[in-house]
């Protein structure tokens, strides 16, 4: 019976299935984009509290837009309506762009006719090119064993997307889950799926948000941040293993913060950028 | 008569105008988000060789979405789909959520039925905040009399937008100019409109693509960069005078490079952010 394997399916593609469900959505406007609506269960175990990961729901409803494309994500933008608790959702799915290479499809992740995160993405991958320098390399981090874990689900504030995480922070980085923050708005470490699945394009747009923010680090007094807008450039498929990655928030400022992320895989390749906005909350 | 002055408008201001088509584009989708058609004319003047500035579109289509929110922008994407040479062209705006505070709209810049960019963008102002940490500041420059001019719209590509701005680059900076690239890929100088005219927040989507490529900078065979994709974040408005911007292209590797933009006004304070990726042609 080798070779003769059930498909095996990790928690993450388990998780951001979707449906096609053709007929489900009527092309609109006199331009007319051909439209396509997925159902999309938000499905439970992917929270910050009650609400659902922002990187997880970009991931499920790109899902959605790369099975429209059929092609992966090469740059998707998602801005962030409402918190998302668990339950049925559905994508309607436009495409707003075909072409040889490239697709640009927008969409929307919805549940009883509310918007609650609405994206815009460009799909396929970009002509090789010999062109390379890099301004950058990974983040020097202590051995995967040797690095500190995140917090787990059962902590305050609960964050249960840890159970399916195995994030592993540069030493030093977990100081502000015992009160020694290191003074600096960044955060290093270790980004794996807990059941060892594989990274795809889509598993780097739930990691451009998987790790805890770094204004954490600060000092500053902010507990939460509610994302505004969430874009991810996949720039390679990762190879086998864990990422090492590094967010930074450098301008807190106005009542906004940035957070800019980089990834990259085992063989030491730049695989993702991120970059979001959020708001500061009142405390 | 006194303070009964004209209306001044600013070139920017004029070439960036608007008209609402009220009835021009039904409602669409079963969800229904309200549409409204834009007549939007590319005006000529704007251009790097025959295709109009990518800034220049992102803002004449978000001040269409601007004027549907009833609010400044706040974060914007834009998705370069074709080039767009000046003449007419309309632009769909679809409210996707209209918040107390923020709302978010999508929108796209077509002509004879062919969509040439893509938007979406979240609109408002976010509230004051006193929890600030700036990790960086302005680029040290010479003053803005004493800095080389960027290439004139006489010269090969003859940009002509380069008429319709006064931006100014830091000392060195202009080396690619002359075969002389400085070995970094990045660019600083003075930005400001040839006329004089404020850059309020569409303005700022326009300064975000209105340098030189940092790419030109780096000795690589890079002559031209179509954009994919362009996001600018707005922080604040700026106070009269020239800006001090800051281009840097970090990671240039698989066929895609990155464009990362700082804006500073005269007061030191931060007033956008900009993040683009971009094909690397072939040479």
């Amino acid at each position: 019976m080798l070779g003769n394997f059930p498909a095996v399916t990790s928690e993450f593609e388990r998780d951001t299935a979707v449906t096609r469900q053709d007929g489900g959505v009527a092309a609109f406007t006199d331009g007319g984009f051909p439209a396509v609506r997925f159902e999309a269960p938000v499905r439970a175990g992917w929270e910050i509290g009650q609400a659902s990961n922002g990187g997880y729901l970009l991931a499920l409803a790109a899902r959605a837009m790369s099975e429209m494309a059929e092609r992966p994500p090469l740059t998707v933008t998602g801005h962030y309506l409402a918190p998302v608790p668990p339950g049925p959702a559905s994508v309607d799915v436009e495409t707003v762009r075909s072409g040889r290479r490239l697709a640009t499809l927008r969409a929307t992740l919805h549940r009883d006719g509310r918007p609650l995160v609405t994206l815009l993405g460009t799909f396929g991958r970009a002509p090789e090119s010999d062109v390379a320098r890099m301004d950058g390399a990974p983040p020097e981090l202590e051995p995967y064993e040797l690095s500190p874990p995140v917090a787990a689900s059962g902590e305050p504030p609960f964050p249960t997307i840890n159970d399916r995480l195995a994030n592993r922070l540069r030493r030093g980085d977990d100081g502000f889950r015992f009160g020694s923050p290191t003074g600096r708005a960044e955060v290093a470490g270790w980004l794996a799926f807990a059941d060892h699945g594989p990274i795809d394009e889509l598993g780097l747009l739930l990691a451009a948000d998987a790790f805890p923010p770094p204004v954490f680090n600060s000092g500053l007094p902010v507990a939460w941040v509610p994302t505004l807008e969430l874009t991810v450039h996949v720039r390679a498929v990762p190879v086998p293993g864990p990422l090492r990655v590094l967010f930074r928030s450098r301008f807190i400022s106005g009542g906004l913060l940035d957070e800019d992320g980089e990834m990259w895989d085992a063989s030491d390749r730049l695989v993702a950028l991120s970059r979001q906005i959020s708001l500061i909350p009142r405390p």
